[in-house]
């Protein structure tokens, strides 16, 4: 087995100190990069995600240009419900649309756990491609949807602000919910496992609506298979899980046994930590929308953001994922101002 | 003076222990209702606004209807910018369009802080009507957007998820930012003030977009605006403020003197009580998508809900506007389940 040049993410994860805080930014492969926006002309969203010389170049893009700490596998958290047999459409501009959502007992013989190696092969293939390519320099990071993220496009059948259609299944067919939540569950661990095989050092759950749901919804509805994942995994990587808005559960999310939780900016690295308790790694949490700035407010709010999580047990990274009109400089502002100011 | 036959809801904010836990919901005069949409067939948005009959007429549909504790003006917090100068479009299956939003300095000189009895005269004729037709049933509560939410839009043009070109504006020209806030907060206070001496006999500062900055944006871009307003108003009347998703500011919030905060359904009421305190009234914080399980769900829920309060500090409501696909038997579920369970 081959060693790691730049491991900081993967010991950081362990809750090792290290010799400077790690770095890497949701969404760093994707429109804010002229070479990515070249490859978005040319191929379609899913063309890029099935193709593994596309993903792994996409992948690593961010690596050689921006300087991240580790790569994260370019693909999409609705490659699961496409491989369940859902129709999933990826039109950028307007978001995912899936034309026949699950509203009934009947739409549900319409899903299937899959066989991951056969539905979803290309994702491993362009893991190992992006493992060669990599060639050690930093690591990689596979990641899932968590399964309520997940049931919120299977049944809205799109995006939406409140997914109170999602809600509304769940509260009023608790039975058909939970069914649909154990085979998402069931399908990602398969998944994630193979991304491991494949290749992946590191994995991350993306719970990007798990903040719509109170405390209570949130437990009964995600966290109970999220802890599912966590507990199939984290014996063979270090888990990540990022449930964004869900600061009130942090305690509960360390108990699982994930090695590091994401947060947003809306939480203060301090009450992060009270919540979370000492042990877990955090990770975040600058306003994306921050890296508008100019460049000396963005270093300035940068060496506080350090400051306040301390040197050890942080990720640096955003609080969401890089927008589309970030400018490159700013992206690049943000990775070294880590990079130098951590290491003092 | 007259002495309003119904008055829990000004009791429970000023602390005062009540027989029952007041009610009523954020946009209850509003889509859900039957009655609502053939006035929403007929007039357009301003129209149903600047006509002190119509206007009327919809504050009190709910107060007939569902029976709800207290009436609130129907108006829109876009009346403000729209006095101040800005050209403000309301399609309402579209959201708010701006079509000549604030991006420069020479762009501010388009704004003023207007005469409010010009250029908002009729909703004080509203204001009047309204508490002549209500006759002293129910409190009626006035209303303002806080100035961090109407910069979003005098700047942004339109709705978005992150409002991020309105933070742009305040992280990169921050002057000009704060020239802004202080113009849309000297015309709310003169607004509310004008509202009250009509007849409000209480006012909330809506923040909707609040939730989006971090604790120190959001103490500089939007807080520091609210105690202006709270301090200029809450010796005439209770102010309520809801910043929603501003939990971590809960107890700077209570600190400015506001009677009550509104709270959303992610945060327990035992955490929200925590941070802010023992002394101010807490108003919410039921899930609007709830609304859609079947009402023994609602019922159960509620029930729950007004236990986890307690019974005094609370005002009943939801976590955010009502939805318009809410059936009225389960708004009127809501309401009445509030009525029963915390009068035993």
């Amino acid at each position: 087995m081959s060693v790691l040049k730049n491991d900081l993410l993967l010991r950081t994860l362990r809750g090792e100190k290290t010799e400077r805080t790690p770095v890497w930014m949701m969404r760093q492969a994707g429109r804010y990069l002229p070479e990515y926006r070249v490859l978005r002309e040319k191929y379609g969203f899913f063309e890029r995600c099935q193709t593994p010389e596309l993903a792994c170049e996409i992948t690593i893009q961010p690596v050689d240009i921006v300087g991240v700490d580790a790569a994260i596998l370019f693909s999409d958290i609705l490659v699961v419900p496409q491989a369940m047999g859902l129709e999933v459409q990826l039109i950028e501009s307007k978001g995912p649309v899936l034309p026949d959502p699950i509203k009934t007992s009947n739409d549900l013989t319409r899903v299937r756990v899959p066989d991951v190696q056969e539905t979803l092969g290309y994702v491993f293939d362009a893991i190992k491609l992006i493992k060669q390519e990599l060639n050690d320099r930093v690591p990689l990071i596979g990641f899932a949807g968590a399964p309520w993220t997940l049931l919120c496009y299977m049944v809205q059948g799109k995006g939406s602000k409140t997914f109170d259609e999602a809600k509304a299944f769940c509260y009023t067919q608790p039975e058909l919910a939970h069914q649909l939540l154990q085979m998402i569950t069931d399908t990602t661990i398969a998944y994630l496992k193979a991304q491991v095989a494949a290749g992946a050092d590191t994995v991350q759950i993306f719970d990007s609506w798990g903040g719509l749901l109170s405390k209570d919804d949130f437990e009964n509805i995600s966290l109970k298979y999220i802890r599912q994942i966590v507990a199939a995994l984290k014996d063979e990587v270090p888990v990540i899980i990022f449930a964004k808005g869900a600061w009130y559960a942090l305690e509960e999310m360390a108990a699982t046994g994930a090695a590091g939780l994401g947060i947003d900016w809306c939480i203060t690295p301090q009450m992060a930590r009270q919540f979370a308790g000492t042990n877990v790694t955090l990770q975040g949490n600058f306003d994306p929308a921050k890296l508008l700035s100019p460049i000396p407010v963005i270093e300035r709010e940068v060496k506080q953001m350090l400051k306040a999580f301390g040197p050890s047990h942080h990720v640096a990274n955003l609080g969401h994922g890089i927008l589309p009109n970030i400018p490159v400089d700013h992206a690049k502002a943000f990775v070294n101002t880590v990079k130098e100011y951590s290491h003092q």
